[in-house]
């Protein structure tokens, strides 16, 4: 019998997360701010909680997998916060997108009250959370990353160690999401320079697929590039201007100028302001054809 | 026995593309402008000839492969050039990057003489034409293309047809090299962010190698890029800044604003007023670095 | 007999403004950080204080030119803060230069303790304000702009009314100075194309001064980029990035995209990074010219 | 009695221009391609003739005042051109905006002939050519510029000499436009970020002209900009792209990376994409507020 583990987050990426934990013989606690959402794991075993703190047991271990920073935040703090009952020995293993700084805060919390942080930020789509395929980056103290390792082996294809310090996985994820939106828009403008000269955008994508960039993020965003095809959203516009405003604030904290960051979360701002928040952040591609005169 | 080809421009690219053709049975007559370049071939039995129009046949097929729009020219046309024995039923398969209004000016001379001119730029560094893996990007008349398959399948490992017009496989190729420029701004960027924050920078291009970009363009950039090691040039700066330079040539005959391109003329620029056009084109990453202050 | 009025911050521009209101007949109070500074104003008759709240009478008028947010949040609160003794009727003519949103939140805390919040920011060089000679931007209650007219006569040569609303005054202010970085980058760029081609920078600038261009923006800042002359510092290169950073905050905040904007930011960061935070922010001219081969 | 002088060109700035001339005295005779625009000279003195040739006297003075490159160089060169007839020691007067590397080839030619050319572009209007109120940018050999300067005090308020190199009056000619074109796209963004805050465009347009920026190009071009209005058209959204294109060609030519002036050209190019190649280069502001989402 596997040890119990808290689970919180069943969103998009958390739920898929959560149910191959339960496949695999975990034990599973579970918490999400939509109660209704838990129902379908607690058919499949797991125990549904009303309380963050209430996922977490003394010294053991607790999953996070949610939107954002302000979302983790209230999870871990407060009188409900898992802070309150995870203690000496027990871990939290953070695998949402946030800020280094915020993680680096958050550890500190942690660190403070005898658990510990370990940030564990993710690559992979929900189909990828489902397969158990994610790339995973972590980083913290080597004991507890130790520890999780069983856990990660159900969750993703590979694990990347960055070390003790926490805040360098978020650092890594997010320059990840700036190199895949950084590649968005090469292709769309790649695209509309072919459109514009007679070739047709899905079969320059197609062949770049095939030639120069056989992988996943060109093939799979070069399609939908190609057709202006940006719904249903699998990443936000909106949450690809709130991934850019983190790249260019953490560049500022190390004193990087990011040309490209810049000219990238002004694209998705553009989108943003010209009501597409709710697409697909691949979206960018419109506005590259709009400038165009490609209405 | 195989037919007679003419092959002109024996450089970096062609020589290996000119031994692949006589390995594979083809009675080679090469011109190259510095005619030392040519003995190699001369011993495994070409015919080395010391004019352009003397490679051709009439009706026969001319293959080159050489630095830039003016060198094309050079060959073509004069009192030496290729039109000059070439006529009707002849082919030109044109390999060179060059720019599409150069490439439909040609077309247009060949086809006053009764010649063909096929455009045929490829992806491919000189280990890709020595091994016979290029990607080749083709554009031209039908019939002519059905009369090249043979010889393209010995150098190359696939081709790709863009229709009729010669230009746009000109197009497809510049946005091929626009779009591998912008992988490397990406990376150049986002491995200065990371470094910044404590993270090595060969760890991380070696991460995105196995992960989102498992693909040559980033794994081998990438290592440069991490490395900082940008000699010997594969591709040098001064024609990267060639290459984006036709890139907005070319967007500018069609209207088409790109930024990205735009940020990566004013690299190369940069790199070319800093002394370094002779490095690797990829070497756009030290500017990267010096803006962050890591001189 | 004039008033008794409240004055914080005595730097490069508070001091000759409180100056100019003791030379006009008003009665000061005055506190600064760095106590030292106020002694000058002490010999001409000011009291000088030792808590931020003693500059202030209840109901009286307070006037705070201080470095950045922070520095005006902590003379507003706490224990020690004006806002303890200011109350009902009191007001507060904030001229620092901050984010719209501190302003915003400012105004609301006064608010509650039934004093008013004036945003009057303002435009000028330590000279200007010497001779009496600022533009101020103001924003705020009407009354409120009513009582002062007077003291911004002694300050200003015209102050322009942007309505009730406090943060506008801000946004003006932020507007401004963006335009005069982005004035900068531009002469940086004219003058550097013009050097290359062998015309004198210090002669185009002073054309261009004369000419499409007679204002001190251009004179002055012209005159220093063509010279390279950015000791010592009007204003340093690190507030130039910390204003612009409020810049795209603001921007954000309005999801305006500002592509001008972002090219500033990305010079100050890279001035920052060169460890050039301490020099004029013209000196963003040096990576111009430094861009093009100009070391 | 005043000398025989040629003039060519008869649009917008020439026809004021010439008008001047005849009422200080000079005898005129003019040349433009559409006939009918000379014949208001006509009726007040000048000789009307149909060959640009005609213009020119041996050893006199001929100016030109043209669209474009290509303008010039018909009116010079060819059986009808000037340079047929005016012959040693005779002066042209090109007062054209035109490429440096243009004006060196000219040069050239005239200079074959035993003719002088003088590089004289000129900032302003058509009120200010109206008024003799252009400033003229000068340069060529100094015995030819001396000839000249009783017809440039009619034209204009104030000349300044750029040396012996005609090509360099030139450079600074499209220095001065690319920095009005700076000056528009940060009004532009200051006025969208002003307006996206509640501040009213014009309100801030009209306080900036009057205090840091109190010169016409900011005046004016802020007033069309904060009302949107760009018609008619000064100068034309397709020559503000042209101009960009010849300043970066420039710029190319003495390796000198240019990032603002990328912005600006791409700005023009969405503006000629968007169908508005024909309203003023201002309209660069309606880009600016679509991307905030303002329609």
């Amino acid at each position: 019998m596997k040890d119990v583990v808290g689970f919180i987050g069943l969103g998009n990426m958390g739920l898929p997360m959560a149910g191959r934990l339960i496949d695999a013989g975990y034990s599973l606690r579970v918490y999400n701010r939509t109660a209704a959402k838990a129902e379908a794991l607690r058919a499949r075993g797991a125990t549904v909680v009303s309380r963050p703190a209430d996922v977490a047991e003394p010294g053991a271990m607790v999953v996070s997998m949610l939107a954002d920073d302000a979302a983790v935040e209230r999870v871990v703090s407060g009188d409900d916060g898992v802070l309150q009952r995870l203690g000496a020995g027990g871990i939290h293993l953070s695998m949402s997108t946030i800020a280094p700084a915020t993680a680096g805060r958050l550890a500190e919390q942690h660190h403070r009250t005898g658990a510990v942080y370990l940030a564990a930020p993710v690559f992979g789509r929900p189909e990828a959370a489902e397969a158990g395929k994610l790339w995973i980056i972590l980083a913290g103290p080597a004991a507890a990353k130790n520890r999780v390792q069983e856990v990660l082996a159900v969750l993703g294809q590979g694990n990347f160690d960055f070390g003790e310090n926490p805040e360098r996985a978020n650092v890594v994820k997010l320059a990840g999401n700036f190199m895949i939106a950084s590649a968005m828009e090469a292709m769309a403008e790649a695209f509309t320079l072919a459109e514009k000269h007679g070739v047709g955008r899905e079969e320059v994508a197609q062949m770049f697929g095939q030639t120069l960039f056989p992988c996943p993020v060109y093939q799979n965003y070069g399609k939908a590039i190609a057709e202006y095809r940006h719904q249903p959203a699998g990443f936000k516009m909106s949450l690809g201007l709130k991934d850019l405003d983190l790249v260019l604030a953490t560049a500022a904290a190390g004193t990087v100028p990011m040309p490209l960051a810049s000219l990238l979360y002004n694209r998705f701002m553009t989108g943003v302001a010209k009501q597409r928040g709710d697409i697909d952040w691949s979206g960018i591609a419109l506005s590259v054809s709009e400038d165009a005169g490609m209405a």
